[in-house]
């Protein structure tokens, strides 16, 4: 009988390796949201290696084992998990999804200092192993969460960005969808601004294959439309809050939100998402803040923010949607 | 200003239609197995209509909802949620993973009494109104209650089965890969007999490209095998209990287990897999039990089982399992 | 030693069974055109049993060997191929791409005496075998054949369909795309009308994101644009003349064009693309003839055609291609 | 009226690239195999970037164009081609399909001086814009084109194989899933040694689910076997000549393979295959020669080759094959 183990009798090993995957991203947080993001992205086989990081090894460690059980029916995706940064090296991508959660009811913007002094302890170790990755933040108030991220990074602007009012405007698309009876992927518009409940619905750009529905409805998203279409801005910033009192927390669709940007990154897209972006200079706005339009978005981050035409309204409401974040991010603590 | 609302000034109305999916499947159970096979079978778009049913209707929604607000990074699904098991009317399978939760450590035949109950209420209101469906159990114990929903289904055995060991399955193959460096799609064996702690590991089958790691390793699965493989099926059988322990339930690697099953039947793809299966007049068991054998999986459900080539000590486990079994069913109020 | 086979040996047999899969279609014609199709739909796994129907057995034998020998890469699909259409029985999708092959410089035109006798023989054979079929047409010239097959089928008009200015359209999105330096699925615009030399580009609807083209360059589409997007419509409609010229045929895009519809259809998603449909009584059009405009698609075919808001100078172009249609209809033979 | 173009109104520039895309692959040649290879992964998303290069820049060109026109159909890949080497510049993986076809009834030893004078204008030039690349070689003589690949690359041996008998044994596994009624993924089985007539099917690990077929026909793979499997290797043997004979060519199976082993390289997954590989030292092989053994292949190339137990009958004809590569090896006019 050999002495050799069953590895040393079963190979010839020409090669041994232990590289990084060429997709390889990074999960900051294994909360709900974190995992619905991790397991949207194994399901669609987004990455090649998945690193997540939490201060809960505990939680972290039976994460991890209950994603590697099921490896065989999505094929190899090398998965690790632990506490320390120094597992996220070579990371193409950086997620955040650490924080607090939002309670029921809770503002937004109530979450910023519970939050701000848990990024410090994160994103500075991310761009320590990964100095080229990308920052997408989902973590709440997204808006300040992102500024904060970016500033805390010293990365230029264009390789940090939140997920902000991609999830509002798959909102307003399922509400259009189950108004007109079609795919949500073939109603078309925009949810900018902040992601939260002074975000703008782009009434104006509305469309179904190009036929724009204010050319129907020439009131719609005012209070005078007999269809009640403001009805839908109202589900859509009601969403999360609904969601939450129903079941306790959200964590599908962000999931599958979150995926579809990191394919994006990963596979160097060029795709038109809404996402919460550095916007000093565009749309009149004149501070340093982050907040949502329409963005191209490739492997090295925002490549451009789309130019909306913005009726004299909805730009208004923009510049008091920034106005807000400004001082939001004034009080923010970094 | 036209007195028609958008939709009908959009739409010239060819055929209105609201037909039933090619491939619709209903969910039992929206806990976290439930929604784990929902979310897997959603990104994998397994399914074209997914109808989720449950007692608690607050928490129905709210995953409805939050499944919903995904569904423009997917393309169009139709979901469903609901307490009325009319909204499932022309399923094509149905899984059901309602019961329960194991607790920890809790044995999985003390589930059984708190579970048969709950099946009474859900089997034949499921087959009423989907008289030709599939019917995959999920809930543990598993092989109890496949059993128990085919004496309530009053279907042929081979339209119903419990998802059995293929999780076990996967766990191995996850362990194996881990000892051998290589993607688990590659390293082949089964766990047969109970999901639980009597079940049965193949030793004989374990094989990586057709080379049984036994010709290698002769005191494989014994407590003589210096490399200690026996381990392996120590993991195996702790997989669930350390992974409850670690984050207070298992999900993602049952869903996707799941959602590959799903898959397997609406694609009548007759894939092997083991699978708790009416096993009466296989290996030498005599009685009329379910338990997990390697079946082949068609839109029929169970096609055929695999004639395994068991050594004396496999099959007398197996018996014994086989056994246990039989005992527990006798005593299952049904 | 066993009398028995293997196969005996091997398998326990529960149900025996060959029944039809859920997403049976059937592809007439293996051209090039049928088998980018076919390929297509394979690789993205669109279909679970596929049926190719020819007149030359030979190629018909060669072309399924060949799909066959790779089924271990995508996963069973049952696939059968033959002359008689007894096989076809069941299907959900029929594609018909039979037909002779427009030839170099030849005219759409000049192919239709060629191809409605060749449908006779093959339109009331699908519909005998499956009376609840979907027919999706994409040989040329596709709006006279889409006419044509409509009229032998005897179905209701929304069942058949011809694929039309989609690919016109894919062809246009991508030269946007060009331009513009994004992803062609974030550019938006449509080509309506006749496939072929008299399409209509709908300048007023192409956007980015809801930001008309329109309202940034107010010439776009006329000769007296300095931009000259006015030669993305040449560049669409020398598209397939471009391409036969330079490899003798198209094959590719058509295929992908053509999976994505036979998707829409057996998945039931109401997704809006530029389809020939049945247009009497749509944008003025007086005559009942097939021609392209934006439809929702679903597994009973068109469910409704989206009435776009066309210039009057679109308009015009699309009745004028419609006339020249309606002049091509009552010469075909049927 | 502005005079900007639409592309300046439209966007904001942040970050103006045009990066290397992550997972760029290079497809030297574009006749059927290399276009069929080239469409699958295309479908299948397994690359973000593609590169094709030919000597026949006008089929190039058409090819080019034809899968660009798709693209709206499966989301961005950025696709080039072109005559010159530089566009290939950054290429994780080149696939090498040029090459004069083999003719019907050609042996395939018969097309290697037609092929190695082409090969000296392709590899140097492929190596030396992406020298860390990895070599796939499809040309036949398959096993002698490898061999060539690696002399005359400079590369280490594990990063240069050929597509071998992972297309042979795919063959085997179709034609053992024709017999038995199953899912092909479900038949395991290898075909060893050379890509052509010598090849050697390693009867003793066909299995289904561990249970081996030797075991149940112990004359299985001779010619005293009552079921004459020993057939299934003259239809895998003459598998490419039947298709060749039916329909000019093959190009569905080897697409669908080289399509599944890119993916391998490119995630990382460390699958075993039977591949073309530097098989010195195994298997009691002397010479430097190429030929199929099962590997594991990762984005390294072949990190190990598995050590089949043979029959001596199966080793003696692996040797006979090896010998006969070694001849062939030593007429090639490198």
């Amino acid at each position: 009988m050999s002495t050799k183990t069953v590895k040393e009798q079963l190979f010839q090993m020409v090669k041994e390796v232990e590289d990084i995957a060429l997709t390889k991203v990074t999960i900051v947080g294994v909360g709900q949201v974190g995992m619905a993001c991790a397991y949207s992205m194994v399901n669609k086989r987004v990455v090649s290696e998945l690193c997540l990081v939490d201060v809960d090894e505990k939680k972290l460690q039976g994460e991890l084992m209950d994603l590697q059980h099921g490896m065989q029916f999505v094929g190899n995706i090398k998965l690790q998990a632990g506490t320390n940064y120094e597992l996220t090296a070579g990371s193409k991508l950086c997620i955040l999804t650490a924080g607090v959660r939002q309670r029921e009811g809770e503002d937004r913007r109530s979450l910023l200092d519970r939050n701000v002094s848990i990024f410090k302890g994160i994103v500075p170790e991310l761009v320590k192993y990964s100095p080229d990755t990308i920052l997408l933040v989902v973590s709440n108030p997204v808006d300040v969460m992102a500024y904060i991220t970016w500033k805390l990074s010293g990365l230029p602007s264009h390789r940090v960005f939140g997920s902000g009012t991609s999830l509002d405007s798959s909102r307003l698309r399922h509400q259009m969808s189950e108004r007109l009876g079609i795919d949500p992927t073939s109603c078309h518009g925009y949810v900018i601004g902040e992601h939260g409940e002074s975000s703008v619905v782009v009434w104006s750009g509305l469309n179904v294959s190009g036929v724009r529905l204010v050319d129907l409805n020439p009131k719609i998203g005012t209070e005078e439309d007999p269809e009640r279409w403001v009805d839908v801005h109202k589900q859509v910033i009601n969403g999360a809050t609904d969601v939450i009192k129903l079941k306790g927390y959200t964590s599908w669709a962000i999931g599958l939100c979150v995926s579809e940007l990191a394919a994006c990154v990963l596979r160097n897209k060029k795709t038109v998402y809404p996402l919460s972006t550095m916007a000093k200079g565009v749309q009149g706005i004149e501070h340093e803040i982050f907040v949502s339009l329409p963005c191209t978005l490739s492997q090295n981050g925002v490549n451009a923010i789309i130019n909306m035409k913005l009726t004299d309204s909805e730009r208004s409401k923009l510049q008091k949607s920034a106005d807000e974040l400004h001082e939001l991010f004034k009080t923010a603590k970094i």
